[in-house]
């Protein structure tokens, strides 16, 4: 062998090596390359986003509205079961359903009237005659109206009895709307009919009690939910206003959860606290009635005529009373009858879920209730038909291989909303260390389309960014816009970081996020397709909890053709599939720091006061310019997070501290009176000043009462901010920090 | 070229590719082999742990403890001041420290006795003649009693005031003790002496109050403490026995943490209620003194001849009074006067931290407190002499670049326990969130030596596994048995699970674990040793809060040779290494199913009347068994996870659940009148029985006063207890469990 041929053929072997080399390198996984090192990082797959955006189907929608709000389905009733048993079987489907459903059942009290003794409101002469009585039920517009199980309006856990008294109208019931009546006439011993609006529905009876009233009326003026219009030919069925005969049913208490086992699920075995020790309820009866019925009553009060506000679209001059003009009425009272039983029921949620393949132990949770008052077509079944078409699609995908999330998917059908919140609180008390510990955010889609002209959101802060980047991938139904460019236009503010963007609302007690959010501190968001408040100034669909709210009145006056349906589940849809299957969360840090400094800047103007009796609010300032860099920096973070950093344990780590950013506001100690209110940024608050809500309160009453004690109370619940936004601040920083 | 050339050379040319195959896929690490995959698989090195216990060093704990107990050093003082700097210097070492270290500083209340009035105990003649007068100080039996700095016996935070009575003796104080004289004389007006034992420091007074009593004297009984031996010569200096002028100092309040500002950190802007508002004190002035003081007053008292069980050492007959007998103080009263200072100060807690390899936001806090009553040279300095023998040595290996922990270790230096855990509670109000969500274990040694017999534990189930592993491998002192095995011999249990193990104390809320415990619902264990029962019955050490508390009756009587720190050093370091570095968590799911079933029994003993008021323990049972089948299946799946399924975020998952489990028993509605206690497990109880607390205390009302509506609160804790389990059982179980 020639010295060329040794040199050529170890060339050769070399290059030969070099190949083995190379492959072996690259080409062949195994013990060093474990496939999970591939699979931990399994991040959002934005053609799986599109996909399903393009598969949500408005027929689908349609008829899952249709069978949803076939039938009157109150919580508890036998076709509120039938809908248990329709989740169940959708959700265990083998071919469309989720990896498992069951239904879980807590003994729940609530409140119905008695069929056989309808409770009514009535005009009776001095001799006792009956010159007046108000509907039994609803006008039978359509056959929906004719249903046998149709409830019988009235107001859950008002209380029996049988009042009497000379009338009068008082408005929307607020304090101040009584305090006006006190300061011209005698309260006591009367019946007040009031307009909803203005204040809670209980509310208007608390503070009635106080001024001596002793039973209530409750309408809904034509002028608050119908543009004015009273006519039967301009209300349904001839337009989606309000019929005369209509009436809002409702709860009738302050606190959300079964009000016998506050905190504890009410299981068979769980102890009950006595009725009596049940808190903001009415002690007087009352009766809710429909604005025909409202009209007869109101149009023949006597006395004084009310103030300008206060008059409506009855098409008559509002007095005050007390008690009836000279005319049909004369010296006739008011007398109002309730014959309404409490009772404890055995009440269902149904769950769905889908196992997260990477983190099995991160809960995405979307729901909805699914109990309405009659029909519920809106309320609350357009947001069920939007919630079975996701799981529809994401079943299919899932029962076909095609997709696994990377996060654990809870889907919950909740029962009982109505009654207040009632499902979904004792599903949180039940779950309450897992939900709190894992549960990275909550979405609800309860009435999912109120009207067509635009998104409206409501939520936490963090969960901004995520809805914000939804709603760009979405086009409106309408026009050519999208949702997000839409919504924009119609609710927008500028934002120190981000420039003009969509307002999104602050949530507070009206839907099953009450629980996720102020028991257990989870973010939350509000999702919805709703009016164009330059058009109508209906204080909400008109047919909200009236006999009227049928799929006729859906699919032919909220949302025809379905398109504002498949807007709002488009955009709900790509929402949890961010949050499930995004390897870094998205969820803002940032974004608190401007709801911090709008605080700040609100809780400014009690400076003066505040600097009266030595309290600084500077202590205040510094915790939130903390946040505010903290966030910057964990921000900051995410965004230079090169690809060797992304590890899994590095991912999780930051993932934990947007998770529990809205867990640090949680103080169980905050608010003693408030039950589960606990997040010291959102509990209700009665001043009108949008800050920290125990501050304002407490400020409030300081300033109206100027007793020392309660300037320590504003000195309290500042502390109790400062320590929330600390803890926040926290949880944002470097974790090694001390 | 030939045919078998050619054959010679592919099959050459294969070999080859097959060495570069080997070699690219083994041999190369890079893109496709992260170093992260390796790094994040860091697990417990079992011959560094071997390494580090041959380096604890005697000499080096006893020079700690020399330096920590030459001055008195009570909280806030000059002294305190000097070992704060003294931890900072030792922690920010270039070469022996740890890698940040930082003082943090609260305002709190504290109180201390007027040096220039000293608080005393008089006997006065009916013409008001001092007959006695307790002694001001202790006696100065060596240098370390010359100290101008020693603090008078006083009890921290008793009222101020002169009250005057005829003295009776009460025994220990406890109610029953109250109760049984006021059978036989009145009380009314009186001034009560009573023995330190039997019940907490200030509930003596608390209770003495409630019969009328004015005023109150605590000494410690040579009986109680000394073996019965009172004589000079045979107490400290010549042995470790209290000598007779020895008087307990100690806090006198029920809560922990600074009084003005539960829940919030004591900074210079937050809100203080006022004195007023403080719960769990006394109301009447008190003050200890020594035996020899006791002696001149309990022998000369009248009345009947106390109970034998009363009877002490002191050498006479214990009458109960009231007044003294004939003689010397013939118709004389007892005088108490105390002139106590209270005071808010500034102390600090001394932080600092090794960050975590691969999960920095995973923390394992180890801690005691620094501030003692005089020199404190057992209380506290032998832990933190302990302390800085472990951050010495782990110091040592950090900076040479040998080793750094898994997750983050926190050491902690409290300010102010004595006054009743202070710096530990305003830290965890302080670092609440991030506390509450990464801490996976509470290591404190407070005392670490009281004697030399045997390790003594404390600590909540999950802690027991890692306790015993360390202690078996751990020689003891004194002979040739491990530590594990030399326990067992002392104290131990029979356990369905394990056999004959030795006994684990339960927590309660005698040091620095209980914010940690009680608050944020945290692993803990308090890690000592101590003494052999069966030749000492002292209630604890004899120099316990008195000025004889000094380097030199701990280097002669406590610890000679320091072999028993060095023990505690071994084990506690132990315990630290394995929970800082173990891949898998070494807590232990199965240990609370015992805890859980003993409690059952236990509460098994009310069932006959819980049924007469129709509550059933089934539903607890069920709950019990929820939870036992939960904690078998995760400890199966830890044994039997294969190496392919350890990937981080399983491992972290799992040890998630293992960290959260004590965390889900915390509810912070279970106990509104207990100040920080959440823990439904472990929370005070006056019951004798060993069952949920809330549960025992309930039963024990409702049995006494056999109200309904007691009735009707036990069933609230049952219903408390059974939540608690629940959700203890949801924390261990498939977390994809709906």
């Amino acid at each position: 062998m020639n010295w060329w041929k040794v040199l050529g053929f170890s060339f050769g072997a070399l290059v030969v090596l070099a190949i083995g080399l190379l492959i072996g390198h690259f080409g062949i996984s195994g013990g060093a390359d474990p496939e999970w090192v591939k699979n931990l990082a399994q991040d959002l797959d934005e053609k799986f986003i599109q996909q399903f955006m393009k598969e949500v189907d408005t027929e689908k929608i349609k008829e899952n509205l249709r069978t949803l709000s076939k039938k009157p389905h109150v919580a508890t009733s036998e076709a509120d079961e039938e809908l248990v048993q329709l989740l169940l079987s959708r959700w265990k489907d083998p071919t469309i359903g989720l990896d498992e459903a069951k239904d879980e059942r807590y003994n729940v009290f609530l409140s119905f009237p008695d069929e056989n003794n309808p409770n009514n409101v009535r005009v009776l002469s001095p001799e006792g005659d009956v010159k007046f009585e108000s509907n039994k039920t609803e006008a039978q517009l359509t056959e929906d109206q004719k249903d046998p199980n149709i409830l019988q309006p009235f107001l859950a856990y008002a209380p029996n009895g049988t009042v009497k008294g000379n009338l009068v109208f008082a408005n929307f019931g607020r304090i101040s709307d009584f305090q006006y009546l006190a300061n011209i006439i005698n309260l006591n011993g009367t019946i007040a009919i009031v307009r909803y609006g203005g204040t809670g529905r209980v509310n208007k009876a608390i503070n009635a009690a106080k001024y001596g009233v002793v039973g209530v009326i409750i309408y809904t003026d034509p002028k608050d939910i119908n543009d004015g219009k009273s006519n039967p030919s301009e209300t349904y069925p001839h337009s989606w206003y309000m019929p005369p005969s209509g009436v809002e049913r409702g709860s009738f208490k302050e606190n959300f959860g079964d009000q016998l086992t506050p905190y504890y699920p009410a299981k068979e075995f769980t102890y009950r606290i006595p009725e009596s020790e049940i808190r903001g309820i009415s002690h007087i009866p009352a009766q809710p009635i429909g604005f025909d019925n409202a009209r007869t009553l109101i149009c023949e009060l006597g006395g004084p005529l009310a103030p300008e506000s206060w008059q409506g679209a009855l098409g008559c001059n509002y007095n005050i009373g007390p008690g009836f003009r000279p005319g049909n009425f004369n010296n006739s009272e008011v007398q109002v009858n309730v014959y309404n039983k409490r009772t404890i029921r055995s009440s269902a949620n149904v769950m769905g879920l889908i196992r997260g393949a990477v983190e099995p132990d991160r809960y995405v949770i979307y729901g909805n209730h699914r109990d309405s008052w009659v029909h519920g077509a809106i309320d609350p079944s357009s947001g069920t038909a939007v919630m079975l078409e996701l799981t529809r699609i994401l079943g299919t995908k899932l029962k076909s291989g095609k997709w696994r999330p990377r996060r654990t998917i809870i889907f919950g059908s909740w029962g009982a909303e109505e009654f207040g919140l009632i499902g979904s609180t004792e599903f949180a008390e039940d779950y309450y260390s897992k939900l709190r510990d894992r549960t990275v955010a909550y979405i609800n889609v309860d009435i999912s389309v109120f009207a067509n002209a635009t998104l409206r959101v409501q939520g936490t802060p963090p969960a901004q960014g995520v809805v914000f980047a939804a709603s760009k991938q979405v086009k409106t139904p309408k026009n050519d816009l999208t949702v997000y460019d839409n919504w924009k236009n119609h609710s927008n503010r500028t934002s120190s970081q981000h420039g003009v963007i969509p307002q999104i609302g602050t949530l507070g007690i009206g839907s099953d996020y009450a629980p996720f959010l102020h028991y257990l501190g989870i973010t939350c968001m509000d999702i919805a397709y709703t009016y164009d408040t330059r058009v109508t100034s209906a204080r909400i669909y008109p047919a909200y909890h009236t006999a009227f709210d049928t799929f006729d009145y859906a699919s032919k006056y909220i949302d025809p053709g379905f398109t504002s349906h498949q807007t709002v589940a488009r955009t709900a849809g790509n929402v949890l599939l961010r949050l499930a299957d995004s390897l870094i969360l998205p969820l803002g840090a940032r974004d608190y720091g401007e709801t911090l400094d709008g605080f700040y800047k609100q809780a400014e103007t009690f400076q003066t006061n505040l600097s009266k009796h030595n309290i600084s609010l500077e202590p205040l300032k510094w915790a939130i310019n903390r946040y505010k860099a903290a966030a910057d920096s964990l921000e900051e973070v995410i965004k230079t997070l090169s690809d060797s950093e992304k590890t899994p344990l590095k991912i999780r780590m930051i993932n934990d501290q947007l998770m529990l950013l809205d867990r640090s506001f949680i103080n169980n100690f905050a608010f003693p009176d408030k039950l589960y209110l606990s997040h010291v940024l959102w509990a209700t608050r009665s001043s009108t000043v949008a800050t920290f809500p125990g501050l304002a309160d407490a400020y409030q009453t300081a300033i109206e009462s100027d007793v020392e004690h309660e300037w320590d109370l504003v000195h309290h619940q500042l502390t109790i901010a400062i320590q929330a936004v600390d803890n926040a601040a926290s949880t944002l920083e470097t974790v090694t920090k001390i």
